[in-house]
């Protein structure tokens, strides 16, 4: 069956649904960002079908998130490196970490991984806010408008 | 076909996946942060289909992400309503709307929507930061690690 496609959508909320929503995807990116690069590391510390993973490998080299470049020639293997437009896909899966780890368990139990700033060794709290203002966003005053429109 | 869970993973990302992998909800969501509430408001925006959104809201309220209100007797008639831990799924979609922003238009065309402050009229720019810092993340320095290990 062929799903719905959201990736010619006016919306960037839908254009990265169209891509996020491989479910596989964010944890594929999530290994890639921690440093996985081919094709069997993928494949073990996710636990993932095979098929899946070189489809979900294929579209993301498609999109210009990851290219795969040659690392031996005989045989013939080829890793998985991020592009700037893959790396750039950190902040919402950090976003997705912070939500993940403030809503998504119990209220007495914390979850057990954390994200940890390697010189400092400080825990990073991902938190978004509005570049113009510094502050948090709030929801109630925001609203979707388009540059098409004349007054 | 069931799928491969993820909600009970140890790992934040892997936990908003399983639910934002359901590939049609964020978009649900955006609406509903946009104002939707009914079922047919949902429909008509999305063009989605029935049975999916029927089944997505469902989903929705089963994890205490929307909840089910009853707005009229007769006929009995009920709106879907953004709970506490619905409402911070914002941040999560604001980090999207920013790297789809971005990262998914051609490089010489921007999107046509943008999101506006309401009380001032400037544009919102979502920005991931570490909270502790103040700055943009920076993968290079960043790592997972567990609350559970000891030296």
């Amino acid at each position: 069956m062929r799903r719905t496609r959201f990736d010619t959508s006016p919306c960037p909320i839908a254009r990265v649904t169209d891509l996020l929503g491989d479910w596989w995807t964010p944890l594929i990116l999530r290994e890639a960002f921690l440093g996985a690069r081919r094709f069997e590391e993928f494949q073990t510390r996710l636990a993932i079908p095979r098929a899946v993973l070189a489809a979900r490998l294929e579209r993301l080299v498609a999109e210009d998130i990851m290219v795969q470049r040659e690392y031996e020639q005989r045989p013939q293997r080829f890793e998985y490196r991020l592009t700037p437009k893959g790396a750039a896909a950190w902040d919402v899966l950090a976003a997705m970490w912070r939500y993940g780890s403030d809503w998504f368990w119990p209220k007495t139990k914390r979850p057990s991984l954390y994200l940890s700033d390697t010189e400092t060794g400080n825990e990073i709290i991902p938190q978004v806010i509005d570049k113009n203002t510094g502050t948090p966003l709030d929801l109630h005053t925001t609203r979707v408008a388009s540059r098409k429109r004349t007054p």
